[in-house]
């Protein structure tokens, strides 16, 4: 029997549990049970159960070691163990779990093995402070069978996944053991960008949401914090050269800020779960905050040739800001060290720039004639030069080049308009140029609305589009984007979770995994382990509980 | 000047400050300081400042004293002063905070008086255990000037929300110090009925939810629970005469559930803040839960002359249906003291019943032709009698009294239906007929969008339908409903705040009171006032901060 053969009958099997469920429409969907999310590439799980002692079961290195598979195993041994109440592993029956129980006492015909480690094999050395990049080898492959459990990556990002996997396996009869299925797993992304995006210049988010937050990217297997750190209503990033940026830019620069060492604790904690922090530092539109404590770097608006007090984008006339855009930019680059910097262009409004006279010279001196699109492009070139001698590479939101710019052969491009226009066509167009994309148009996951809607974004293919295999191969992935404008750290989590997970499976498993209807137990069963992890995962199906919720019982 | 053009020249005033904030769309609206939500039937506030000694302030009561009073005092005490942070309250200059500012300089010109307490004076006794009912008085004046205090009520339940109201006052200066604005304030509900509906059945709310939620209930001067506490998917009612109800019909009964002590708790905590609880056991509908621990109290359903497996409604043609009935609700009276018991009645769906041969034999026995709204007629005069032969007031659903059901007098009926009619000719209908009606039609708030839906929610008035005088009499309030289909404890208090707080001045304030602009900066000063006292209540606009987040900073 082959892998993908063994899949198929496994997913006809749950197939049937649940249409069977979904009828009577008063029970809620039942969770699978030690099923991984997203799924494997390949995955298959066999009849036989490995009993986990808790207590005395250890994640064991053979060869390379390093600080990141260490904390992955405190991380991960509290994971799997720690939360899980005694009292509610009791249980009397369960009006959504019967048709897991029958699954149970099917697996349970047979003789259990004892599972007392998982060998964990890491092919290339780990040590120093490595960060996951664009390169990163992110797969693995584990296989548990009869007792035995064995972990191999070639890289420590592999083996990261491969532990969250693991532990996803791990789940708890009815008596209360943790078990898990044999189960043979080789296990790669489909793309090797899968971000998340989050905005902190609308609302601000603590510290300390954000850390929860990538613990639950990391639950997710998601690889890049899109960290839209700056908007126009606020400027939290707190800069060594420039504190009045935020200083004068903050909602309350008491509170809301981010210090460089809230920065470095954010990347160190994203490192060490595979994750990269790329961050956006959005010019010439979206920079209104910027003014407050950089005097004169923003273009005075004019009504009836005198100023009005209102400020548009970035001023591109004078030589001040590109001096100070490059001073900015080398702190940004010492603190930031991803290879990728996000530099924004997106929604540059030209009405501010058209009213002021000095810009006005400045087009005729430049012979730009009418054309602010030309203005626009200057402003990029520019900034995108500063970048390039900083050595690093940059993502841009599409309108910089739709406007024509020039830009790098490496320059992600960040495609999220869908309005007017389809977001397909502009995959084409930009891969038909030759740049990198990344989609995050279909995944506006801020922009709530009733009911299932994971289904919606989990429907939604980056390679959507009309294409050749080479501009296909030009897909890096995708992100969700969590906008700021009625999100803060009161609804981010519920807010982001598990409708993200819908994202994260869409960017990591095989295409033809797409059917909602398979995926929705294995995503309720996610649901639930996230909030059991901590993180407020709100409920995704019309009814149901988890056996540990968020609130404590 | 009277109190309606000092009310106005106040509003026209604060209305300047924030239409000229808004018109800069990057900088956020800014919030009120020391206003209080909802909007009291008459405030006036001049212009001199009291400052507090928080260390030395205190609630000094005056006459009638009662355990009510003294707990109000510790929490209110608390809501006042204990969780702002002096770090937070030596602040920088704030974007969004320029014009108020201003308000504070032009206040802070004349010499401010100390106020040491809050004197408050009940009229009528309230010792004792007291419930809030339909017919209490929730009246209240309060006068704050030159540093004297007075709260009077005629009865305790005005006097708390008195000091609610007292508590909104009390703002914070850029330095640091207490104070409240010189203000009179005559204040009494536009409706009694202000409730909220929260469904348990659909996903569970755990206790500590409840209670937080009663807090944030009583912020907002809402005062009945409406407790949707048992649904199709699960029954964590714990009852004692029928402990099967829970133990199998609840998601997890180790856990899932609401024991006679846990109702006991909530019910005191909503009483000490004049919250009615009023529970709903919804039947003959949404009653498939029930099944699971009273087998054989719905009817079953039938395919092709053989019973299929599944259930429709209660069966009404059996008597041990309303034997059962009148035991189970004799204990929901000796458990819930509100004077009311809503019985539900809503969606009940016929094609089971018409399935059946044993309920097609009970209609032709008793005359019902083919007419199956007879039936459920039949059902619900049965259960209104019961609960009348308990001595209770019931609410129902308006399907009951469209079916034509004859009812008692006092009779609450709950306005839901949107779809394909509009509430108004509901409400027409209904009052029409001498009914009272509660409206939540248009305030279904776990139906969620994008945006702002905070203003359709406040535009909505339960006085838009045609009517008499004597028709508009009959309308008790309104409620906000937040169905549990996507809600649990992750999400619920985001969701439901400050949306809720929408409804809530619509159902205390005067009808006038009804302008979005004037209402915002209000809004968002209460929306972070709920923040800093433990509720995270989601942010309305589309960008800001409060001083104070919820998760910390």
């Amino acid at each position: 029997m082959t892998g993908g053969t063994m899949k198929m009958l496994l997913f006809l099997f749950w197939g049937f549990l649940f249409s069977a469920v979904s009828q009577a429409q008063e029970i809620p969907t039942a969770p699978s049970r030690g099923q991984p999310w997203p799924m494997p590439m390949s995955y298959k799980a066999g009849g036989q159960l490995n009993t986990i002692d808790a207590a005395t079961f250890r994640f064991a290195t053979q060869g390379n070691d390093c600080d990141i598979l260490r904390e992955a195993y405190i991380r991960y041994r509290e994971a799997a163990f720690k939360q899980h109440s005694e009292r509610l592993l009791v249980v009397g029956p369960l009006r959504f779990r019967q048709n897991n129980l029958r699954f149970m006492q099917q697996l349970r015909g047979q003789e259990n093995a004892l599972l007392q480690q998982l060998s964990v094999q890491v092919s290339t050395p780990c040590e120093g402070r490595i960060y996951p990049s664009l390169e990163s080898d992110e797969s693995y492959a584990l296989d548990v069978s009869g007792g035995q459990a064995t972990l191999k990556a070639q890289e420590v990002w592999g083996a990261l996944w491969g532990l969250e996997t693991f532990v996803q396996l791990v789940y708890t009869t009815n008596s209360g053991e943790f078990v898990v299925n044999d189960t043979s797993i080789t296990d790669k992304p489909r793309f090797v960008h899968r971000g998340m995006l989050l905005d902190t210049g609308r609302h601000f988010l603590p510290k300390r949401t954000l850390l929860q937050n990538l613990d639950a990217m990391a639950q997710n297997k998601l690889n890049v914090f899109h960290w839209h750190i700056v908007d126009d209503p606020s400027f939290p990033y707190e800069s060594r050269a420039f504190p009045e940026l935020s200083n004068k830019g903050s909602f309350y620069p008491g509170s809301h800020i981010y210090t460089p060492s809230d920065i470095q604790e954010i990347i160190e904690f994203a490192r060490l779960r595979g994750i990269r922090v790329m961050a956006e530092f959005d010019t010439p539109g979206h920079a209104r905050s910027w003014e407050e404590g950089q005097k004169g770097f923003l273009s005075e608006c004019y009504s009836g040739g005198t100023r009005n007090g209102m400020y548009g984008p970035a001023d591109p006339t004078k030589n001040s800001t590109f001096t100070f855009l490059k001073e900015f930019f080398t702190e940004v680059a010492s603190v930031f060290p991803d290879q990728y910097i996000h530099v924004g262009g997106d929604e540059v409004n030209f009405t501010c720039w058209q009213s002021n006279p000095a810009v006005g010279d400045f087009m005729q001196k430049m012979g730009f004639g009418d054309n602010y699109a030309k203005l626009e492009e200057y402003y990029m070139q520019n900034l995108l030069d500063i970048i390039n001698s900083l050595g690093r590479g940059y993502m841009i939101w599409q309108e910089v080049i739709d406007n024509g710019a020039k830009v790098r052969e490496d320059t992600v491009v960040g495609v999220w308009k869908w309005r007017n226009f389809s977001w397909s066509d502009e995959m084409a167009r930009m891969t038909e140029q030759g740049y990198k994309v990344v989609l995050s148009a279909c995944w506006y996951l801020s922009r709530i609305s009733y009911g299932e809607d994971w289904k919606t974004y989990y429907a939604c293919d980056p390679y959507s589009f009309k294409g050749t295999d080479a501009q296909k191969s030009l897909v890096m992935g995708g992100e969700l984007a969590m906008w700021g404008e009625y999100v803060d750290d009161t609804n981010v989590l519920p807010l982001s979770w598990p409708r993200g997970s819908a994202v994260a499976e869409r960017l990591w498993s095989p295409q033809d995994v797409n059917s909602p209807v398979l995926a929705e137990p294995r995503l309720v069963e996610q649901r639930c382990r996230m909030v059991r992890r901590g993180i407020p995962a709100q409920p995704i199906s019309g009814a149901g509980g988890c056996p540990e919720e968020f609130g404590g019982n």
